[in-house]
């Protein structure tokens, strides 16, 4: 076929790729194709546009690095990375919500027994962590490995601190008998995505703001139940109802709760303010067959 | 907003970009997201697959530099680029149709006088040029800027020729005072885009193939006209019919007319056997606003 114009080329690129041997990457070619070619009939780009969008997408892919996935902060601040969640978590009751994995977890963090500082000699307010791990259906799970991973109180992760030589403020733990964890770390802060990119040109551009409301990162994974990505988001921030990456649920909102000096959970005496946060994970059956295409 | 799901997110995203200060970016994001949104909820992606998206754009960046522009074969090979073109040329009557611009243009090539031989010593069979730019309405445009490309015998520009340290089979010609050009160069062949990176993955796995037909391209600016972005292409090419970025249009096929010996058109005699390329192209008035939003 030739002479293809604006309106008979999309079923001939569809029709090319008629001979896909996977009938599922034949599927999501032909809806690319179809979606692709509607977005572009419906903004009818100038050459001068299409010319600046492959430049916008080819310095979003040079940005990345071992530290660094401009791509997935681009999937996540136009709501796609949300949407995917979403997908593929259609909730039974108990379970607990899902978020966006973000760009700053990183796989094989060091293991902490319970009661251990996650700080690491990083400043900052006091912040003492209890957690229960259930299933959906309310019984405690023992053995379960639970992933942490937050910023420090200047908003900033390890991996965005150069100077420092090792990880701070993540870790693994691993639920007792009863299903629980707890460690010390310190309250985290409010913070901007990395903006010195082509997400933060985007992002100026349509006069957004990158930030993020203060949380904590959760990564639980049990046999026999699916994996939980989450955050747990402190109660009364202000970026709440406006958070760059669309990540918010309600559910995930709690009171990080603010005590004067005294004793901390574990018994240990703390002179200075400190904050306390509990919180109950549910954990979704893995029989459940919510996620696609897996 | 919180608590967003797959029905309202993409509203939630929409609603996001309403403080943009451009009109048209406003536009453009507002459509990117409800496209972006549609094609996710359609092919439901699971995580691993999203997470392939991610990484297969990021390569495609990264496959990027200066000789190389991996983002634009992309979307030549989804048809994306033929229909920016289409879109951007609806023609009138005695008007050159145009197809894609390629990845191996380069502004500012070396300037020939008509005559001159392009191919510089790369081998081949002679082909002689010689070809006519008018004005849609038939009028010969004198001193008009054409800029010529191509690759050699075997299918490669100079550009992938890492021990090439000069250009060759380009440049640019000027018309005379009746609207002609006329070069010597050699009959470039058939052959594949780059298929090393992330666009040749795709093509392996939809069972596609990877081959242009052979042509020649030509860019040709005069005052007054738009500019016209073309290929001619060898008649009775295998790959006429399934061109790997869909750019063949009936009319840009034309015989490269096959001679024993003899003489050639500037009179000058030659021994074997060569090729005779005579074309006419037609300038559109820059006053039709075809183009978009320029």
């Amino acid at each position: 076929m030739r002479d293809f114009d604006e309106h008979n080329i999309t079923q001939a690129v569809i029709d090319r790729f008629a001979a896909t041997p996977d009938p599922r990457l034949k599927r999501v070619m032909t809806s690319l194709v179809s979606h692709l070619h509607d977005f572009i009939r419906d903004i009818e780009p100038s050459f001068a546009e299409w010319q600046a969008a492959v430049g916008y997408l080819t310095r979003t892919g040079q940005m990345c690095d071992d530290k660094r996935q401009e791509f997935i902060l681009l999937s996540d601040t136009l709501g796609a990375s949300m949407l995917v969640d979403a997908i593929n978590h259609r909730m039974p009751a108990g379970a607990t919500e899902t978020t966006v994995l973000g760009p700053f977890f990183i796989d094989g963090a060091a293991a902490f027994a319970n009661g251990a500082d996650l700080a690491k000699g990083v400043e900052g307010e006091t912040l003492f962590v209890e957690a229960t791990v259930m299933s959906a259906a309310g019984a405690p799970l023992a053995g379960a490995t639970v992933d942490v991973w937050q910023s420090d109180a200047e908003g900033f992760y390890d991996v965005q601190r150069p100077e420092r030589d090792e990880h701070a403020l993540r870790g693994r733990l691993r639920t007792d008998a009863a299903g629980k964890i707890w460690f010390r770390t310190i309250q985290p802060a409010a913070y901007p995505i990395p903006y010195d990119g082509p997400v933060g040109d985007m992002l100026r551009a349509t006069n957004r703001h990158p930030w993020r409301p203060a949380h904590v990162h959760f990564m639980i994974a049990a046999a026999g139940y699916e994996t939980l990505v989450t955050h747990v988001f402190v109660a009364g921030d202000e970026y709440l109802d406006s958070d760059a990456v669309f990540g918010v649920k309600n559910s995930l909102v709690t009171e990080f709760t603010r005590h004067q000096s005294g004793t901390l959970p574990d018994g240990a005496p703390i002179a200075t303010p400190w904050r306390h946060l509990s919180y109950q994970f549910g954990l979704k059956p893995s029989a459940d067959k919510g996620a696609k295409h897996d």
